[in-house]
């Protein structure tokens, strides 16, 4: 049974470029192809492009996920040259040059650039999966917003103090930028944002622990800048323990350094691994299972195939790869949206490609951020504002950045939380 | 083995009321106790007050879960008299003035007000409601909304122009004024919002067919203001046929008339049957399960239970029971709750309730919507602002308001919708 083509707009003499996920590098990419002679067509499972940066807010009740989310198909509408499709990549036929969709049908393709993301590495613990999700999807933010909220509505109605303290408690695993700040946003919310709406609990007394393995948090920045986080965010109510590797976890809670910290909320951060494209090839991968590109980001031995992102494995100038940045995706796909439309159109070669470091940033909490640009460095209340502002302009959509900014200013009068709804298919009781 | 009590607060020498359902009839309830030497135990089985008669722009894409959705503790926190329980009741032991909640603990009572609202009826086709979601929780809308918005997805990649149709046809049964809302809903996404945003399909083609069983739509509105939703609506798009009866519902579509609708998405608005508060009371239920209460809303024959809003079947002055709205519960609740504070601290008689009608309002679209005052009636452009104005305001947060204000100002003027994110676990790869 042979399968149909269901590329939207029929194929002509023009060029077909297939981008394979909507993130920061396949919509970069996308966008940089918009408007020319070149058919592109960009497949991404969900119909719309996510913000993850924010995705914490998300999941600790500040944003709802419309407003970090963006339909793919909004973004590029103006582009008649450009094809959206919403279905799951099942395979690549390297050979006749198709991918497979859904296991019903295929997209031939010129030139295929693969942006399939990265996902949690548990580091062979499957399981852990389960217990301790990571922070990558809407559902995972929508399940940790229930866990914690639940965990609060479950300890008020429970006469037990110590299961009342593990269900007020939330671990963090992994101290990088995703861990420091949904670990100060989780302190924020007990303290102030659910302050006076218990009787049987103090939510001031709730548990938000930080586990890093390293011998301190945010290893990719300065240590000075570091130390600055470590010193706000036990300020804030957090509590930093470094040196300590995860032993186990289970549904009470995690195993470190020989003990047991009981807990109903666990989130994983501790390091990603790329998307399954490289098994999707056949290729190599590296050890984070990375497909490794050449300097101008095409597949070695393979013709017309191309990764970005957090699935390529990218060497940087001393031969290392770069780092699974937003901005390393934006840059790569924008990079090679304009070297392959050179390509098509006047037979160019692919130039090298050279990641411009626009500098690093976590958030803290309230008026705490730090900034790393390299050669300068910044902390404290002008780098949060800096920060916020950065990311209200980055949102995709001019609705969104008024309304995103609507609700940081009001939570930071107020303290209070917009989206608190326990809304999740995962926990029990949820909706 | 016995129960334990679940109450945050311990007892002491206060009256205690329990309020299950918060609803607008148990929030209005709650908040005239709120300050009172009168314990009061307020339980949901969700964390939130929803804004019900705004939900169904939550499944056409316009507005976020959480726009409408406000944590009962956050509104309620003030009143230190006022616990918040988060459970889903079990059973109601009437003999020791006790509500049982997860079958794992009860919260005892010396008044007890049931405020558990209503749920679509199916009029005895269970089966129906898996394939015909209504719309009375967060669930139903985000799986409306990725209904329709995955029906076009699937249509932009399928080359068989019958499925096509199928895909991107929407079927709303009732056409009273949710059913009336959500078609004029539906048929401005896809002609205005989707846009250009398809390659292989027009949205604008899409099919949105409203039934109504009865000989004209909105049956409670003056025949008028029918007539004129009625003209809107064919207008907008929407297909409307009175006087016919869905005969049968499968996944493919709806019978109607001897004949198929094929049909991707359906609504359920076609009438509500109350909670099944009667059948843990044990008494007497009217045919659409309502406990018949008495002028003073209490529960004839069950000392100190009273039920209000939709479980409740209230006589009117001539005989007949209130209708089944928003305004009729607040009403009540704020009258039962006002009654009961005045029993139980000075021992009065709790007064009769007496409906005071503020007015019917029903939205068609953009700049329609219809008011019925009674003696007065209003229509179009006014109609509209007012409707958008009372509804902003009864939104129970300031930042809501701002935030419901802004995103329908930005979909007024540029036809866009902000929450256009397919993600509901009842949805095949939605997330």
């Amino acid at each position: 049974m042979s399968l149909p083509d269901l590329t939207p707009t029929p194929a002509d003499a023009r060029p077909h470029v297939v981008i394979v996920g909507a993130g920061f590098g396949g919509l970069a990419c996308a966008q940089a192809l918009g408007g020319r002679a070149i058919r592109v067509t960009i497949v991404d499972r969900r119909n719309y492009h996510l913000f993850v940066p924010l995705l914490y807010q998300v999941a600790t009740a500040a944003l709802s996920p419309a407003d970090i989310a963006e339909p793919v198909r909004k973004v590029l509408r103006r582009h008649d040259n450009i094809d959206v499709v919403m279905a799951e990549v099942t395979g690549i036929d390297v050979a006749a040059r198709r991918v497979v969709v859904d296991d019903v049908g295929y997209i031939p393709y010129d030139r295929l650039v693969l942006a399939t993301g990265s996902r949690y590495n548990y580091f062979g613990h499957d399981a852990w999966a389960e217990l301790a999700p990571g922070l990558k999807t809407v559902a995972d933010a929508r399940r940790i917003r229930a866990s914690i909220l639940l965990g609060f509505e479950q300890a008020e109605i429970c006469k037990d103090p110590e299961a009342q303290a593990a269900l007020t408690t939330s671990v963090i695993v992994g101290a990088g930028p995703t861990g420091v700040e949904i670990a100060g946003a989780i302190a924020e919310l007990a303290r102030w944002t659910l302050r006076r709406n218990f009787r049987n609990v103090d939510p001031a007394t709730a548990s938000v622990v930080l586990l890093e393995a390293g011998p301190r948090i945010l290893p990719a920045f300065p240590e000075s800048l570091a130390a600055y986080a470590h010193e706000r965010l036990v300020k804030a109510g957090v509590t930093v323990r470094t040196n300590v590797v995860v032993e186990g976890i289970d549904p009470d809670g995690v195993f470190v350094a020989g003990e047991r910290i009981r807990a109903r909320t666990i989130v994983w951060a501790a390091g990603t691994s790329a998307s399954p494209a490289a098994a999707w090839l056949g290729t190599e991968a590296d050890r984070l299972g990375r497909i490794r590109v050449e300097r101008d980001l095409s597949v070695s031995g393979l013709e017309g195939v191309f990764a970005i992102g957090d699935t390529a494995a990218t060497p940087d100038r001393d031969g290392a790869a770069l780092p699974a940045l937003a901005q390393v995706a934006k840059q790569q796909g924008r990079h090679l949206g304009l070297g392959l439309a050179a390509q098509l159109e006047r037979g160019a070669a692919l130039p090298a490609f050279h990641f411009r470091n626009r500098g690093n940033t976590a958030v803290i909490g309230r008026n705490a951020a730090i900034f790393d640009f390299g050669s300068r460095q910044l902390r404290g209340w002008l780098a949060w504002i800096l920060w916020a502002l950065i990311h209200v302009y980055l949102l995709v959509a001019f609705e969104k950045r008024v309304v995103v900014s609507v609700q940081w200013f009001w939570r930071w009068l107020t303290h209070q939380r917009g989206a608190r709804l326990i809304s999740s298919d995962d926990e029990s009781r949820a909706e």
